[in-house]
């Protein structure tokens, strides 16, 4: 059976320059980038070369971009490394952010939260409010993610960014499901950390960044070695890294110009998807109804009366891959802390994303199956 | 020119096993291994697969097996996990490890150093008298590698490891440089927390284990999800992971065949390198004289009255790639602790290491050129 991935949002299978990359890297040579020879100069070049090519995508400067093993552990290091400068200082979190920043967060500090509205969104003007009036004692660190991993809501980052400017408290951005699916122009933003990572764009897994602003100093979170400019310890993921780069350099080439012809053909497949899925009686977007309130490649559906478990195998037997709820392993099927933030049903959600490799068929297969899938779930609840 | 490269115990080039894992990976499907679709389960599958063919190259069980980003985050995980649990205990530390162990147990807590004799041995007897008599107010943790990453020293693993069962204190082995190179035979040593590296066996950088006894629970240091069952958050690093199980399922064939002719071919090279360099004048091996006291596949030499960079230079002038020190990251060619520990001289040592991919051209190169080399510079300084 034809299979149709609309899953791309928990990870984007590995684009032909990432695999272009990783077919090069395996000609050698090889070396650990931190050695004086020949073989280690020339894989210190690739890694440089990478790091301007992902510099170039997100608009900042090359030496601001921190190889990572991923968005997780971007978070992890930039809550860490934060919350090191000023141990016992609380930190704001928007209430959707991401397990990895929640969970990095409530371990190091108390956490205030920022709450969101039914769309997800925070008000910025909470942010100037939990900000002001403090004293002597800011938070150690904001918390803000570019756009939601569940439901796609863009947050207001410019004006949260200018609220932490002016209270000289540190941002931190998680834009890990907004990184290569919209310009982000962090050139023109005063953000401190910015976490993302590179399975999400069609990288491989096993790498992303942290971008740290410049005369920011943040303690590593993995200590024992030099690389990356003292800011994180451990060899370089080198067949990782070059394929990020690669693949950073094919959607910023001509100014941005593939990054720009997706985002409007993945808004353009993503509405045929809310518009095939809520022709279904009881199927509602999620999330801002505006599309520009959301990012261009997930759409997250609620499906009353079915849970979401037999939902994602039923279409699965159709052919497809979806997912639903913010859960990160299996074994949770949770309910998602996301949508209970924004007052939403928690259980009966639908996360459809589509990326590089989706076609028109695959929207269709979705359009075809999920009315059958779920009629037949309500047949054998009712 | 040709090429020689004597640095395998930086990084050893992936295998073909590995590239060939790699090679499958990158024909799909792709997915998240946690998701509950057809690609999640079957990306699932290859991910548990490669957990259990790393599981039988060390001797244990594959639920004991955490995959990481690599040694360096495993230390990180094994120091910060076990000092988790008893805040403000001290970390006593073998004065050869690591500086990824070192540099953690001294961000953890308190440490004690454990001194080595002038081969880089501790006295397993020097742990007891460390553990016995404090009362109620036992370390947090002890760590001795398993070998030396310079010079190659074994350390007696066994014993600490009785010593700390003894104490009730629990023990990190280090076996990023040994692992791949020696049977570790996990089975039969009774050891808390094992780090080991993918890309020092010939699998790909970026992609390690913590191996974490039955019973021993730690703090996660990447949070955020429950992978790993619940043990290290973040997306599975899956093109290493398969590349890394390949090329542990290689080692551990027929009964660990492949491994022990490596082992043999390894010793009867290295035996090579230091008889041809200490032919020079000056020239003499640090560390234990005795092979079977030395890791099979490294060998460091004192070079007398000439620098570690010039040295490396040189040799890489004339095809061969080699390290000095141990050193992380070009940035920094700083004397090495571990030779300082030993009370050898820090800024005169060259480390010649081999891996699968050498041939006896390799030790030939080297034993024509050192002489040159050595002697060239010692023109230049008289």
């Amino acid at each position: 059976m034809a299979r149709h991935y609309l899953d791309h949002a928990s990870t984007s299978p590995p684009r032909p320059e990432a695999l272009a990359a990783l077919a090069a890297w395996a000609e050698g040579p090889f070396a650990d980038p931190g050695r004086v020879h020949q073989e280690g100069r020339t894989v210190r070049h690739a890694v440089e070369t990478a790091r301007e090519q992902v510099a170039l995508l997100l608009g900042v400067r090359a030496r601001q971009v921190v190889f990572t093993s991923g968005a997780t552990e971007s978070a992890n290091a930039a809550v860490f490394g934060a919350s090191a400068t000023r141990p016992g200082a609380p930190i704001l979190c928007a209430a959707v952010e991401h397990s990895a920043v929640r969970d990095a967060s409530a371990r190091a500090a108390p956490v205030e939260t920022i709450p969101v509205d039914r769309l997800g969104r925070i008000d910025p003007e909470a942010v100037v409010r939990a900000l002001d009036g403090r004293g002597g004692s800011p938070p150690a660190l904001v918390n803000c993610q570019w756009a939601n991993h569940e439901v796609g809501t863009v947050q207001p980052v410019g004006q949260v960014a200018e609220a932490c400017r002016r209270a000289g408290v540190p941002l931190h951005v998680d834009a890990a499901a907004a990184c290569g699916q919209l310009d982000l122009g962090l050139a023109d933003l005063d953000v401190d950390l910015v976490s993302v990572s590179a399975h999400k764009l069609g990288g491989l897994p096993g790498t992303g960044a942290l971008v740290v602003r410049r005369g920011t100093r943040i303690e590593p979170l993995l200590v024992g070695g030099l690389q990356e400019r003292a800011r994180r310890a451990g060899m370089e993921n080198v067949p990782g890294i070059v394929a990020f780069g690669a693949v950073a350099a094919a959607l910023a080439d001509e100014g941005g110009r593939r990054l720009r012809d997706e985002e409007a053909r993945a808004r353009r497949r993503t509405g045929a998807l809310v518009d095939a899925s809520t022709g279904t009686a009881g199927v509602t977007l999620v999330g801002d109804p505006d599309p520009a309130g959301r990012l261009p490649h997930l759409v997250c559906l609620g499906v009353a009366g079915v849970e979401a478990e037999p939902v994602l195998i039923g279409l699965d037997r159709a052919g497809i891959a979806a997912h639903s709820g913010s859960a990160c392993a299996s074994e949770s099927l949770e309910p998602s802390p996301v949508l209970e933030a924004m007052g939403a049903d928690a259980s009966h959600s639908l996360r459809l994303s589509v990326g590089w490799s989706t076609t028109d068929d695959d929207v269709e297969a979705l359009a075809a199956a999920l009315p059958t899938v779920v009629a037949g779930l309500r047949d054998l609840t009712t």
